[in-house]
């Protein structure tokens, strides 16, 4: 397919990078930023533009990779070309684009995309929703040209995936900027806890994160969750994190939900 | 060296099959419940004991794998043999050994351990403190023939690498069955998730984690995190602790220690 990419942020990058990959061309790249625009459009063999007015209307379809609250202004410049509007985004409706085209469709990549760090697409979980007409097919064989992992998602489950994302990925990764804290307070380094941070996370590829839960609140260690809240007594915010943590932790086990 | 166990749960199984594995002699294993003494001293090729009074003084060292609470016990019936003590715990101070024998060390690997997800022990963490004399070398020396990573760490610091674990280990798994929950409730699989959660934690293999924070917290989107927390509204808990943890990355990221 002859793709054009609006944007040229995380997600543009990686998309972009996976369909030229794919065998797709990539024909223009749109940023406001005239140098993102040819940085991105350059490694993508593109043509770059800082102007919507430039876009070309050869092409097959508009993939819109935004901020959420640019999307739809966006999707009104470009019904004049009539072609298919697609966008990236986790918590926003299709509707932002089917009120411009009958020929709407939204592909979300659940994953975290950083621009320097290369991620494997062919395991991206893909999540598409369209407006069906003679879009369905089309958008799931791009999906299936880059990833093997593709989901029918409606337009509230895609919001619901972008919430427990942020419980999946953002607040774990910001935990454990907390656990790097400490240690390097203790004269410690990051290294020591990597192996345990992975561990964690490759637990749960195989289980359910409710029968590996270990730690002082599944085992309802009273003593030692008295002695790290003592340890946190002059950070009351982080103090206050233990505690719900660790009750919420106490109330899931309690429910049988815990390990076994 | 012949080493006897004192203990059968994750810890004394995962260090004991290293051991094993890396030539040395487990004489004896000890747990109150015989069934799991016997158990883990099959897999061990060791003796299995349920009494205290029946272990043998034929034996280098015993390692103390036990609840944090009766180490203090064990280690006083174990001083009449004159051997080495360690013990295997993160909150624990060695003084609760030394108070015992001049010859007194830990050994605390910092790990996740389950039963039954086997783990390669050579690139595990070993914490290691002693009470010097003669067995810093012996201790030193058994450190090295399982693992690789081997950090010399005082009981203040373990204590501090203790809690660190928690928010590296024990916190994130606890996000992570929030997210699954939240995706089933919406009709969702939690294989959805699984590649985000290992990517997550991939990164910040190579970089520290305030460098890879995204999501909606690290952009300052109001709107975002407006829409997740109406979507959390009769969930007042789960609620209070996205607000808790959304309040943290904005406030890390404004103190510098954010995405670059």
């Amino acid at each position: 397919m002859r793709i054009s990419l609006i944007g040229s942020g995380n997600v543009a990058t990686h998309l972009g990078a996976a369909f030229k990959n794919a065998g797709h061309t990539i024909v223009q790249v749109y940023s406001r930023n005239a140098n993102h625009a040819a940085l991105l459009a350059y490694h993508l063999g593109a043509a770059p533009t800082n102007d919507l007015a430039c876009l070309t209307a050869e092409t097959d379809i508009f993939i819109i990779a935004v901020k959420d609250d640019a999307i739809a202004n966006v999707a009104r410049e470009l019904t004049k070309y009539q072609k298919i509007l697609v966008h990236t985004s986790g918590s926003t409706s299709l509707e932002v684009l089917s009120d411009c085209t009958p020929d709407a469709g939204v592909l979300y990549p659940l994953q975290t995309l950083s621009k320097n760090k290369e991620v494997d697409f062919s395991v991206v979980p893909l999540c598409i929703e369209d407006t069906g007409n003679n879009i369905t097919d089309k958008l799931n064989e791009l999906a299936y040209t880059v990833s093997k992992s593709v989901y029918r998602v409606n337009s509230e489950q895609r919001r619901t995936l972008h919430l427990a994302a942020v419980f999946a990925c953002n607040f774990p990764n910001y935990l454990y900027t907390v656990a790097q804290q400490l240690v390097e307070q203790s004269g410690l380094g990051f290294e020591l806890l990597r192996p345990l941070i992975l561990e964690t996370a490759q637990k749960v590829q195989v289980a359910f994160p409710g029968q590996v839960q270990t730690g002082p609140a599944a085992r309802k260690d009273e003593t030692t969750m008295a002695a790290h809240l003592q340890m946190l007594d002059n950070d009351p915010q982080l103090k206050e994190l233990y505690k719900l943590l660790s009750q919420a932790i106490i109330k899931m086990d309690n429910a049988g939900q815990g390990r076994k």
